[in-house]
């Protein structure tokens, strides 16, 4: 059954960039096409939207669908638009972005995606469409937020060593930081707390363990105030 | 000339929060909308995508087109997509926004707009579709920027009283200030800098006049140092 209208619309898609934190590397959830166009070449996952479903819901299904990935926090990143962008033609794609623990989640390919595969960003292939356009604002995106937000913090273990969450940074950064100047930031955000324990069952010294305090952090977002790296 | 698809596709919307300063208030540019739906209510400024343009291009025109407005730099905002926000059936719309100072523009209202005008935001009618919604998102944003990026300064006269920039901070947050605090944080920054005058042709006490260094604001963004108003 054709779809008819007055003016010519542009087909209107989601596409998914999902970041994912192992204990080595910044990484990004890709799908390999099954179908034409691009078909055998690695993609962000995604679709076209239903004409009864929100774009949140739209990108949370694509995602599903061709991943396997379960209800992640998406946000909406930016709408790509240029009439060239897809040989289809005209195609508009509203971008959508997360950060999860990659243990945290099992992905399958399915439906359109061929195989899907968790990439480190900078050893990634090269993506289709203008997907590496896409990929490329949202990583800017996320080193910007994790610059002057505690991000990332619900990605450790509850009780964590101040050796994770540098390493945490270092990896969402793409950079090292001198240990003592990173400690001293981070203790003075004053929502990181010593839990009083210690590590257990390691080979070297046992590190202390910190906690997040959800309600400090909470004030802290709240004051304003930013802190910078 | 009807267009065929073989799926139901949404159609798709530039839709433009253009907000103005003049001596007073914070304003916000509207349309009254000439043709249905929403005959004679308040709008933002926007329409339909071209096949042929990108998102970008597709809002200006129509900014331009509705408002008169010439050239200025819309900034993509936020992609508005709930499947019930136009009753016209599903129509998708890229929000676009940009901040102008009145005094530089003038307005005149044609094609789809039966008139423009500037409104205080706090005093605007109820828009038409979800357009309040778009509105306040927009408004957010800017208060949110405001905040942490020396914004607005291309709005003051080439020399300015720091009364002159208070007041412009006052009106885009909507709040008062203290004036030695605001003072003190101002020349903190680094790149606003006394130009040796005074005020010409005043009734009250001269004040002195500054001005803002642009080499010197771009080092500041780029040491990624954020000031706090």
């Amino acid at each position: 059954m054709p779809y008819t209208y007055k003016h010519p619309r542009p087909a209107l898609t989601v596409d998914c960039v999902v970041f994912g934190l192992d204990d080595e590397d910044l990484k990004v959830l890709l799908i390999e096409r099954g179908g034409q166009p691009f078909a055998g070449a690695w993609a962000l996952p995604g679709g076209f939207v239903e004409m009864d479903e929100t774009l949140d819901v739209a990108a949370q299904r694509e995602l599903s669908e061709e991943t396997g990935l379960g209800k992640v926090f998406l946000e909406q990143l930016f709408t790509f638009g240029d009439p060239g962008r897809d040989p289809r033609g005209r195609t508009v794609s509203v971008a959508y972005h997360a950060l999860v623990n990659i243990r945290d989640h099992r992905v399958r390919a399915a439906t359109d995606a061929r195989d899907v595969n968790w990439f480190a960003v900078a050893e990634r292939p090269p993506l289709a469409f203008d997907h590496d356009k896409i990929l490329e604002m949202a990583h800017q995106r996320l080193k910007g937020k994790v610059r002057y937000q505690p991000i990332g913090f619900e990605l450790l273990p509850k009780r964590f060593t101040l050796r994770q969450l540098q390493h945490l940074y270092e990896t969402l950064l793409q950079r090292t930081f001198d240990k003592r100047n990173f400690r001293r930031k981070v203790m003075s955000m004053g929502f990181v707390e010593e839990t009083g324990e210690l590590q257990r069952e390691v080979a070297h010294r046992a590190a202390r363990l910190y906690r997040f305090d959800e309600k400090k952090y909470k004030r802290f977002l709240q004051s304003g105030y930013l802190f910078e790296l």
